[in-house]
């Protein structure tokens, strides 16, 4: 039964994860947040029957990652963390337009330095492993074939640090592919959280399920890919690779 | 005549295409470096008869790039700028591997923000310019679906960045259009200067002129694209766009 340690599960598309991982017996699943566990998560955590723990992590700074990583291992006691999912991100908006981006910097920190700083703390406990499995949890928006279709989305700064993620993924399953490991990016689909607006696509509850299901399915001979989630339905809608499952283009 | 401003002049591609622009009488090329000129270029500047103009400009500092905007703009005298040229950039090595990178958040100052900080302060001057025209130098190193075939260049950070500086690229494109700008990013080919070292495929010369005819011939029908530059002798060497003078894959 796999471990996994999912960032930004203080609600949202991480906090959905956790849960449904949670529900299959012999599951361990490390959730982590910037600050105490929110309501949501510590309601999760109670009702998991130990499944669910919770790890203090700001994704941005070395010194909590290095903590989070001293906690995972104790517990882990000798063996290995099989899953690792980066799902925490910001998308801030620059309404003047990107002339006006007045956010990158923190952005690229939030959504790219910490996956990167958290992925290679957990490198030696994922090198002990089974799956050896990242996931990164980007968009379609940080498709720079796709952008023209989100031109009304005035999201630069998601934008181009989510292009900037896809990139770090294939630097990673590059680096890695001779080890075995998978490295991953996908995108979750347009989901109801307070990231995603109530107007968006689908139940978070969809979104994880989607997401999960990549998770389970791809291994190493899609190391280095960048997916979308297949929702029934929704399969080319737009002409563009929408809910369909297959992969996106950069 | 046009009038440019190339960021980068102190050596290098920068330099090189402020000393060929400098050949046309009636161009106008204000050279920006860090630092004082160096020796190559206050030689350029002193041969130019007044075509080479000396600004001072660190491309991280917003203090930095008021200042060169403020001169620039005085000595155009109530005139536009035509053409900026994003050039200078850093690639720094991780020899040891993805997961060693210490250098994620500096190289995206240099390679991402600083094209967006230059840019956004030069857009009000372009506008009055007669071709509103900006080129950012980028690299297949930074195409996403190429980085396979560069798995042996130990250069992370400068992947992730270029990636993230070709979304931006096209983030100002799409919100320039409808204003008649063109945006574009290129690739100059590996040139042998202190970035590209000895044993790259082209003399300097022969990057800047092949970079120069992209920023002469391309225009608004092909903004938001992604440009390697001719070379004749070396089309399709590799079985990629291999400075045959196409677009690149993102
Ligand atoms: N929702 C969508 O439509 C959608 C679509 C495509 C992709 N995505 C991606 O899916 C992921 C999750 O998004 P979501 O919709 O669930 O967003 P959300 O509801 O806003 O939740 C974001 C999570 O990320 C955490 N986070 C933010 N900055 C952090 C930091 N510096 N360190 C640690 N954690 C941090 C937040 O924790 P705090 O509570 O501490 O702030 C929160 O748990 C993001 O990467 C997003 O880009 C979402
Ligand atoms: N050479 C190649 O093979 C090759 C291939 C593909 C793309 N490129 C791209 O071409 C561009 C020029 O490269 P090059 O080969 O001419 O490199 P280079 O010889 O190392 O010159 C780089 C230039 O960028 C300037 N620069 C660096 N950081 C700066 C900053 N923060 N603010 C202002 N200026 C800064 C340097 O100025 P200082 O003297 O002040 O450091 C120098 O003038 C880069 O964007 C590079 O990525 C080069």
């Amino acid at each position: 039964m796999p471990s996994y340690l999912i960032t930004g599960c203080s609600r949202g598309l991480g906090l959905e994860m956790a849960s449904q991982l949670s529900k299959t017996s012999g599951n361990l699943i490390f959730a982590t947040a910037r600050g105490a566990p929110t309501a949501a998560l510590q309601k999760l955590i109670d009702g998991s029957a130990g499944r669910v723990i919770y790890v203090q992590l700001d994704a941005e700074s070395p010194e909590s990652i290095k903590s989070a990583v001293a906690q995972v291992e104790k517990h882990l006691n000798g063996k290995g963390l099989d899953i690792l999912i980066n799902n925490a991100g910001v998308m801030p908006f620059s309404m003047g337009g990107v002339a006006t981006m007045d956010n990158l910097s923190s952005t690229f920190s939030t959504n790219v330095l910490s996956v990167h700083l958290v992925t290679s703390a957990f490198i030696p406990l994922l090198k002990k492993g089974t799956e050896k499995k990242v996931f990164n949890v980007s968009t379609t928006l940080g498709s720079i074939a796709h952008a023209a279709t989100y031109r009304q989305t005035p999201a630069p700064a998601y934008a181009v640090t989510k292009a900037a993620l896809n990139m770090l993924t294939v630097q990673y399953s590059l680096g890695y592919e001779d080890q075995g490991f998978t490295f991953i990016a996908l995108s979750p689909g347009w989901l109801k959280t307070d990231l995603g607006g109530e107007g968006a696509d689908l139940p978070v509850a969809d979104g994880a399920e989607a997401t999960l299901k990549i998770v389970h399915e791809k291994g190493k001979e899609d190391t280095g890919k960048f997916f979308n989630i297949k929702k029934a339905g929704w399969g080319n809608a737009t002409g563009l690779n929408y809910y369909d499952g297959k992969e996106v283009s950069w």
